[in-house]
Order: C-alpha cells, then structure tokens, then sequence
C-alpha cells in the first residue's frame, strides 16, 4: 500500500534514502526535473532517463487547461501520454494559480481562476485538484495549498496556513489510496517558526504518505530559508519522505539535505539550460560570453553528459549565439545531469559519513 | 584520389549508386539533411545518423559570418566543431548571397555583400569561396555560381549562366585535390534547354567530380522543373554523381530520381518539424490540427522514427499546440526518417528494376 519509504544511511540530519512507487524506486536525497506540461522543456524521455533522473514533476495547472486531465485519463494517465516510465510527482495547481493574481478568487471551498491561454473560468477545490492528480495517474499527490505571499503580515500567513490546513484534511479525505501511489501534505506558515510547527503537527496529526516544505525561495533569502528548515524539518516525521519544494540553486540543495530534505524541484536547471547558463563543478557559466568562442576545451571536463563529452566550449558558444534549438537540448542535458550528479555524490558521502566535509568543499570550489 | 562513385544498379534513367568520401560511403539516390549553421535544427549528431542519414550539408554563408571559417578550421573542422563522424557537403554561398538583394554587388571578380548578421562588408570569389569549404573540411565541395531568378529574361540569364560558368572555371582551378574531397560543378541556364545544354558541355569540358543542376524549385513549378531534368541529365556523364540543388518535397524526390538524380538536398523535412507539419506514407499532416487531439494512434504506424514508435498524435498534437520543443525535435526526426526511409526505397525499387511501379503507387498514395 501508498509509496515505501527506507531510510537506509544517515549522517547527522541527512538521510540517503529509497522511495518505492508504482513506477519503480528513487534514491533520494533527489531531483526532480520539471515535465509541466508534460515534457521536460529540450529533452527527450530517453535524454532525462540518461541523467539517470528516475521521477519527474507534473504541473497540474497546465495540464489541466491544456491538454485537459479528462483528455490525458482517457489517452491512458500522463505516464503513457509522454512516455515516461518512471515516477511522477505532480503538484497541486495552488502554487500556480496564486500568481494568477488579480485572476483568481480564493474561498474557503477554493479557488476560481480564469485560464492563461484562454480566460475561460475554472474551479480548483481541494477534491478536484486530487481528483485531477488520480486521472493524471501520479505516483506521488500533493495537497492543495495557498501559498502566502512573502511579504504577507504575520496575521494574513496565519490565516492562510489555517486555511491551508483544512484543505489538507480535505485533500487527505478525497484521496484514493492505491498500491505505489501517495499523497503528501504541505507545510506552510511562511518565515515564523510558531506557525511552522502548528502547521506541521496538524499535518501529522492528519496523516500523509510525506510531507513537503512549502512556500519558501520565494524571496526571504537562503539564511531565512535555512533557518524555517531548522524549525521545521527535527518535527517531521523520521520515516516518511521529505520535500523541499521550489528549491533550489546547487548550494541551496546541499544545505538543505543537511538539515534532512529527502526531494527536490525547481525549474533553474532546465530554464538555465535554455538561456545559455551551465552548472559546473566550478560554478556557472554564461556560453553566450565572449571568452568561449575559441576554446575547445569541453564545458566541464568532469562530466559525462552529451554536451561536455561530444562539444567544444566554441561550438556551444556557437549554439547559444545562433539562437540553435541543439543549443538548448545539450546544455539541458547537462544542467540535468549536473543536478542528478550533485544529488548522487551527496548520497555517496552520507552512506560514507563525509557529508559535512562534501559540503565545505562544494563551498569552496564555487 | 578525388571522391568515389559507383553504379550499382539502373532502372531505366535511374540508378542505384554508391559515393566514397574521406567521412564514409553514401548510399544514393540519397537525400542531405540540412545543418545550416553546424547544425541539423532541433536534432543531436547521433539523432541524425540514426534516421540512417550519412551525409548533411553545411551552409558556406552561414559559417563564414558565424562562426567564421578561420575559427572552425582552428578547432579542427567542420566535422569535429559539429561531431558528425559522417561525410559533409557545403554549398558555395552563391544561393544565399543572391537571395540578399540590394545588399550585394556582383561584378567579374566576385561577389560583394554586408552580413545580414552586422552589416559588415565580405567577399565572396570562386576562389575564396573553395577556400573557405577546404577550412570547414567538407567532403564535397561546390564550386560558386550565380543563381539566376525565375523571372530574368533569356538575355540575363545567358549573361548569367556564362559568369557562372567562366567561376566554375576558377573554382576548378581553386581546389586542392585530397583523396576522398572532390569538387561538383553546377549546371545554371533557367528554363532554357539550350543554355542548360551549353552549360552542360562547358562544365564537362572542365571536368568535375560531380555534377549539380542548379536554379531550381525557384517557382518554376513541378512539370517545368522535370522539363530542364528531361533535357540536363542526359546530357551528364554517366559516371559520376548527379545532385538537384534545393529539392524538394516528396514527389519531386521520386520525380527527380525517374529522371536519374543521385543526390538532393531541401530545407522542407527539417522546416516542416518546426512547424507541425509531418511526411508520411498518405501525405502530408498538420499536427496542430483539433482532429488530432484525442487521437491515441501514431502518426504513421508503418514508420520506426522515435515520435512514432513513442507517442500518441493526441500528444504530438499537444506538443506542437504548447509550442514545446519537444514537438520541433521529434517531427524533425519523424520527417527525416521519412526522406531517408523514402530514398531507401528508391534504392531497393531500382536493385529491384520496379522503380516505376514504386512511384505510380507512391502518387496514388498521397
């Protein structure tokens, strides 16, 4: 029943672990590549698969505006439409619709929003956002929440994080449970530690298969960040999964599975990849820069992706200044496998201990 | 020395050939993906060669303003620079320096033209131009022509043509002969059999590696376009390789190779993926069409490509309606099988001596 947990090596707060889903295991801590509307942006499945990424994100917003969830449960669930035979996470549409702004309405049953492509009205409740989930055949369902604004006065964070917490119970109560498949519920309470622990508590008392950090790397900073992970993560629970949502940059990963993050999403990686910036073992690098365009020395000359093993830095340069499609497939694939590299060397020294020394030299090597 | 061509088999004027170039053999009748500025849109290296294509063309205009032809022959060449192992064909610059208008100036010498790029001035001679195809290392180069539009009168185009020709000459004498690099020299006349003919001669009498029928599929129309085949192609020799420059779609392609073309080359396949347009064996179809939105089929069940063997129509159509990428890469893909599966064919059809046969079924067909 619901998705397996195993903690198999811990070191400090870090856990190396093993989410078991009815699309096969994930070792975390992990990444999760961005599919939003069901495509990793530039990438093949078979591309992702080679960074070794073994679950991805559904954004249920877009695709519940287009294609349509009807459309992908009758074509066979969102697996089988893009060709992806692995885990998939998918969101609730909260995050999503809350910056529609001005285009949506938020009550207690939901929220309304008119649709970015065509304005037509829709309805987002807590049930039909896991509906929509269940039709899009997800491993791995989110809660639906409001995420507060940042700038939000303590007051507005506390009310939305009540609201937030009836709409778990909600979500919790709409979810069908199946063998390999799990619902998590999300923490919000913004940057005050009370509200942080109220919310978290009433989500264990709810119940979940894992329980995501939500609402953070929305502007507060990485220190900010760190310390509600400070707060939050020692009252979660030791034996379900957990997910930092929205995060992050390198550095931001490998704080946070310091203090004990198990999952990860964030769009850096694939957007950068289409914007000319590489992640490398010595920071990132803008090809579109004038300094590549002679060089043949490949991009990084640790990694095994495509674009450093087949590529000079010149032909690169070349892609990204010719406005060339090849120029955003291969950097993808490189800031994947870059990401998916950097997870799996984290897991290398939790399960040998080292985590802590991994961490001083990724600092200094930025 | 020089580039090899063997007859393998003919069927009426067609045949069924073999070339040997410093970067492999090529089956023909074959058609060259296009890798305008080192690359094949939307495509890696090995995507290419996996639609079993073993010959691409580089564009001389496009590589000499960018990256520049002196910086690809520091990195080692076009092959390396764009890590395609197989045989390369780079045109003259002539084509795409005519299409510039009111920013070049043709005299005797040469051709005088501003980058559409910056605006910077550049000349292109027939020496210069064989220069910079020995830089980018293509396997075949094309000596540089004037090409004439449709709409000159005779008397410009046989002024035209006789440039054309007194270039072809010192594009001859430019190249530097290496053992699996040959020249092709190229038929002009527009769409007068006499001066195609004369043409003809004068290139034979300066002897070429192969021989290109240029100026076509410039709005001639199909049946014209077969009238000056009709007339040019007998008229080569017989031992040595033939190419339509800039052709085309599918049914010029089984036109052309009746009337015994060997090589082509055409924008179409690569273009048409990038906008939702896909070749297969009942024509043409528009992937953005609302037909195709909930249908679960492929979009050619006879065809091995990845977008066919992978995906529903429904999520092609999704792709293309998304503006995703993805969608770009993978019609691109479909449609350069198609070309190359379609030239197989050919190929088999002429081993076969069913050529007619193969195209009176392929027109009923479409």
């Amino acid at each position: 029943m619901t998705i397996g947990f195993e903690v198999l090596a811990r070191d400090g707060k870090a856990r190396r672990g093993r989410l078991t889903t009815a699309h096969g295991e994930v070792d975390t801590p992990v990444f999760m590549p961005l599919a939003t509307t069901g495509t990793v942006k530039a990438m093949t499945p078979e591309g992702v698969a080679a960074t070794s990424a073994r679950i991805v994100l559904g954004n249920t917003y877009h695709l519940m505006l287009r294609p349509g969830a009807d459309r992908i449960y009758a074509l066979g669930g969102l697996h089988r439409f893009m060709n992806w035979p692995y885990a998939i996470l998918t969101d609730s549409g909260g995050f999503q619709v809350m910056s529609l702004a001005a285009r949506r309405t938020i009550t207690e049953t939901g929220v309304t929003f008119r649709s970015h492509l065509d304005g037509s009205l829709y309805q987002l409740t807590p049930e039909r956002s896991v509906e929509i989930q269940h039709q899009l055949g997800a491993d791995v369902t989110m809660a639906l929440d409001e995420c507060t604004l940042y700038q939000s006065s303590r007051e507005a964070v506390a009310s939305s994080t009540e609201l937030t917490m009836r709409w778990a119970e909600r979500s919790r109560r709409a979810f069908v449970e199946r063998a390999g498949h799990g619902v998590f519920g999300i923490v919000q309470g913004g940057v005050h530690p009370d509200l942080r622990l109220r919310a978290t508590e009433r989500l264990i008392d709810i119940g979940f298969d894992g329980y995501a950090v939500g609402g953070l790397a929305v502007g507060e900073g990485q220190a900010t960040m760190f310390a509600v992970l400070d707060v939050t993560v020692p009252a979660l629970p030791n034996d379900r999964p957990r997910y930092l949502m929205g995060v992050g940059k390198p550095a931001d990963l490998v704080g946070a599975v310091l203090r004990g993050i198990d999952m990860f999403d964030c769009v850096l990686p694939t957007r950068s990849g289409r914007t000319a910036q590489a992640f490398t073992a010595r920071g990132t690098v803008n090809l579109r820069n004038a300094r590549h365009a002679d060089d043949p020395a490949p991009l990084d000359p640790e990694c095994r992706c495509p674009a450093c093993t087949g590529y000079s830095r010149a032909y690169l340069h070349h892609l990204c200044r010719s406005g060339e499609i090849l120029g955003s497939m291969l950097l993808t694939a490189h800031n994947l496998r870059y990401y998916a590299d950097l997870m799996a060397a984290m897991r290398a020294a939790i399960e040998a201990g080292s985590l802590a020394d991994f961490a001083a030299a990724f600092e200094s090597s930025q």
